[in-house]
């Protein structure tokens, strides 16, 4: 099964060896997909001579990018927190709230509900130009919940993430070191086999750095690959301990501080911005521009979750990134496609270039930058995802 | 043509008759149409016996919320700015942009190329909930182009502004009240019987407040309704000049002053905010909070337009209006709605109740709150314009 895509008027490659900017543009560009990987990638009236049969689909000038990568999300829970929310946009308390009330709902959920309602979030997702999502565990907190939640996620995902250390379950109140006993050992051991990551929330109020350090061994021990939470809501350890680590990816990174970039400007670890939890938590937004200046890999993803970000709009996330972070809309595009594959230490996605697979979203625009010049309007038109055009 | 929505999770009617708060919202509710029209509300149990021979819609708990109405964009034009927008958003002067070069593409477009531009636009508003949307003239600022925007509009909506004093044409330049002249004599003449309302842009940069109200009194006296552009780059005296003409809406207000605030409390000046040009052009926000707790009726619109702001999206702007102008969901939704009638004297639509146009909004959400919990995402799953399903 090959497809031609053809009159492209701008094409993102983030393929390095092409085009003359850091997102490997071209434009007047056709793509050619075979068996769901990319064959060529080239201007459009230089389509090799042994093209034939294949489907064409004519871009009419719109603008092509890899799927996006969103690299974090919460999407397995049960229950609703609409009323939370809006009592945080009227600076009102809301005691009934609060992830607890998530666990409790996730909990006592089927896993018919929990699926209905994943498929339900993969499909907006899909609409909206995702092709890749990693999805974390974290709203079951014991350890039957945590491998179900697990065992739903690698229903629909390859990128599953064990976060048994989400924060500290009502019943192990005060005693925290010993649910960190619980994750570093029978939850750890039912689910690990259902994941590929393991991940904390390392932040004063979830688990200090030395949990976190207890946590993550144990999972990279058990084949794990850590990635991190951390510095949502102060400064804290959380980011060196990661870079120290290997960890993929540290996400939030809202409050870094110098030795913080310093460090992850030194490693290969991907900071992942989250500017759907800053909107919508009023906090204040990272400077992504200050990153990037001293050399971090960055990384844009929704945390879809019904507590702090429950955008699953990766296009909304760029526009936001762009307006508030200081990013360039190129920029902001690389981290929300290329940026994520770093983040999930994934080469095969994230940039179009032949043997990569073929993920790919066309817009009903003619360029990239109106992903932020016109917020909140759907301009995907279609989506391929591993060469099969989904949307 | 009959149709019954029925299993109507949350309904906002903004009937003040109805229900127990500002939106008039009723819980487990059905609407009835007739005939484009809204035949009967009520609790779910409770459908007239004699209501037969319909259509039943099951809203499955959805929400369901009268159309949007936005009051205020500027949606035939021609040429391209996205260039523009990259270099603002990177803190770049860009000399080549401005919306000159947007009057100059639409001078040199045809009626075809503008009518598929505009048609695209309606499309997609119609694809996001907006039910009515008012569109102005003021890329052409000559006799001829003027009043070729206004009959392309008029194809669209009843809602015709004419715009002719949007800024002074650059062959008018150091020459603006001879540019006047033109607004409210010939250029009046020709595009007035296509038009229903007279704005002007009363802003220091476009026109003083003398010469705006030269233009509205002219306008007024040919039969249009006056609505004003104010107090967007600065405190002027446009808001109150609008209050004093009797004007429907004064349009941005992001530097209304105490006194404004006082005038626009007294009167029936609607103030509509324009949450896209805020964050589109990285100005502060204007504090809906202080107006609303003044007395101020307050409407929402996009201001669609490829300088200042190029969302379409009623969605995006009641979720920013909720983020960052201290509006709760209730308000910000009424105010796209209900407000937004308002804003365009409409008593037959923005409301959901016996005898008003039956333009309605079914989200795939449970309650209206989503709108602004979930930004950007496409929450958008039926509309009816008329009564009639259009999406
Ligand atoms: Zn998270
Ligand atoms: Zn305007």
């Amino acid at each position: 099964m090959r497809t031609l895509i053809t009159n492209i008027g701008e094409l993102t490659t983030n393929d390095p060896a092409v085009g003359e900017d850091a997102c490997g543009t071209l434009h007047d560009a056709a793509v050619l997909i075979d068996h769901g990987r990319i064959e060529w990638v080239g201007p459009a009236d230089e389509v090799p001579a042994d093209a034939e049969g294949f489907e064409e689909v004519n871009a009419h000038g719109g603008a092509v990018l890899p799927g996006f990568v969103d690299s974090h999300s919460h999407i397995v829970f049960g229950g609703d927190r609409a009323a939370e929310f809006e009592a945080r946009m009227a600076g009102q308390k809301y005691a009934a709230g609060g992830i607890r009330s998530t666990v409790a709902a996730t909990r006592a959920a089927t896993d018919e509900e929990l699926r209905a309602r994943l498929s339900g979030f993969i499909d907006e997702m899909a609409a909206q130009g995702t092709t890749t999502v990693e999805i974390k565990s974290g709203y079951g907190l014991d350890v039957e919940t945590e491998a179900r939640l697990l065992r739903l996620a690698a229903e629909v995902t390859e990128e599953v993430t064990y976060l048994g250390a989400h924060v500290v379950p009502a019943e192990f109140a005060d005693r925290s070191d010993a649910y960190v006993d619980l994750v570093v050992g029978e939850m750890l051991e039912a689910c690990a086999p259902h994941a590929k990551w393991i991940d904390v929330f390392c932040e004063r109020g979830a688990f200090t750095v030395a949990q976190s350090r207890r946590v993550l061994e144990a999972g990279i021990a058990r084949g794990l690959h850590p990635r991190v939470h951390a510095s949502q809501l102060g400064p804290g350890e959380g980011v060196q301990l990661a870079v120290e680590l290997g960890a993929a990816s540290v996400d939030h990174g809202t409050y870094v501080t110098d030795d913080d970039i310093a460090a992850l400007a030194a490693s290969d670890t991907v900071l992942t911005l989250l500017p759907g939890v800053e909107f919508s938590t009023r906090q204040p937004y990272p400077d992504a521009r200050r990153l990037i200046d001293a050399g971090v890999t960055v990384a844009i993803a929704c945390d879809t979750n019904p507590g702090s970000s429950f955008t699953s709009s990766m296009p909304f996330c760029i526009a936001v990134a762009v307006r508030e972070m200081g990013m360039t809309t190129a920029e902001a595009v690389w981290a929300a496609t290329a940026g994520g594959a770093a983040a999930l230490r994934r080469e095969d996605i994230g940039v179009i270039a032949p043997g990569k697979r073929a993920d790919l979203v066309l817009l009903g625009a003619a360029t990239r930058v109106h992903l932020a010049y016109r917020p909140g309007v759907p301009l995907v038109r279609h989506v391929w995802k591993d060469g099969v055009l989904t949307h």
